[in-house]
């Protein structure tokens, strides 16, 4: 098997949910594992001066309705969320402790939870709706909740934003393989031709 | 004839560049016109208080490789400039002037200015660079020259830009048609979409 591919992603990035339903087909195509990587991109954002897009005048309208030009373009079911953009430490660290803890159920409920938020308009900033939604997956409610309250999955958070933000990280999704980096859903095409003709 | 497609560009801008190439082909396969529309993004990302791409920390450094790759991947000649970016006022005022007095002239040069800065390193930010390549291409040298120094084309291009930013243009290239904004030059398959469906 080839190198893996690490795919960076926030919880409440819209890219971010079109790039989670599609990268595993991708990767499958080209012989590819994928490295999920929950991130949060306000502390990336904080450190390079940058901001939301959404939050920028103008350029946030446009952005609100390009993601849903570009959910309808790919086919891809998509229903702006009430409250957005949204704190994602919740939803993040709970992917970390299952990623550690049950690695086969981790994939699922990434996927699970960026459909809650953006199809189904559920706020997965709320802790009691992640708890929901990973007990509903098999995952133990209690266990997870005594999870999210350690000063060490805190911590690891932490580090891990860290750890992207030192391999370049800026943006969701963000993909690295074989030393390439790309940023944005849109660059799925380019990511493609490098997997297929091993460079671009 | 359907409506005309509204192209926004700065000359700094790869993207632009890059759309300029494409933007003619894809507009005559759906049997639409271009309106070109020399802008200068200092004045809008000030005004929205956003900056260039390059000019953001580990950004930049992305966007520069990204730039490189995404000529390679769409088989467009590029080389990236030694000053970039640079300001695009003269070159720009000489297309609004050429659009008013030798029409005929306009797009193609557009094309060898953007193509003079992004494959044969000339800085076009440089009256004499601009009032050569222009002769080149037939305008008279002294006309064009006393015109870039009138305060009626500078007040043009001032007044085009704050048009362009009344209209919702924010960055480079930047196309309007039948309504819709479709920002970069990532989206021309969301552009060619609605042209081939008359909707998106």
């Amino acid at each position: 098997m080839s190198n893996p591919i690490d795919f960076y992603f926030d919880f409440s990035s819209p890219y971010g949910y079109f790039a989670a339903v599609e990268i595993d087909k991708l990767a499958a195509q080209h012989g590819r594992d994928v490295n999920w990587h929950p991130i949060l991109l306000g502390p990336i954002f904080k450190a390079l001066g940058t901001n939301s897009l959404v939050n920028i005048p103008v350029k946030g309208e446009y952005s609100r309705h390009d993601m849903e030009r570009t959910a309808r373009f790919h086919n891809i079911f998509y229903k702006a969320p009430s409250h957005f953009p949204i704190g994602t430490q919740v939803a993040a660290r709970a992917t970390l402790w299952v990623q550690q803890t049950q690695p086969a159920k981790a994939v699922e409920l990434i996927k699970t939870l960026y459909s809650a938020y953006f199809t189904e308009d559920i706020d997965i900033s709320v802790v009691d709706n992640v708890l929901r939604i990973a007990a509903d997956l098999g995952i133990d409610r209690n266990a997870l909740q005594a999870a999210l309250e350690s000063p060490e999955l805190k911590d690891q958070l932490r580090q891990s934003t860290e750890a992207a933000g030192q391999a370049g990280v800026f943006g969701s999704p963000f993909m690295i393989v074989d030393g390439e980096q790309f940023w944005g859903f849109d660059r799925f095409p380019q990511l493609e031709a490098l997997l297929k003709n091993g460079k671009i």
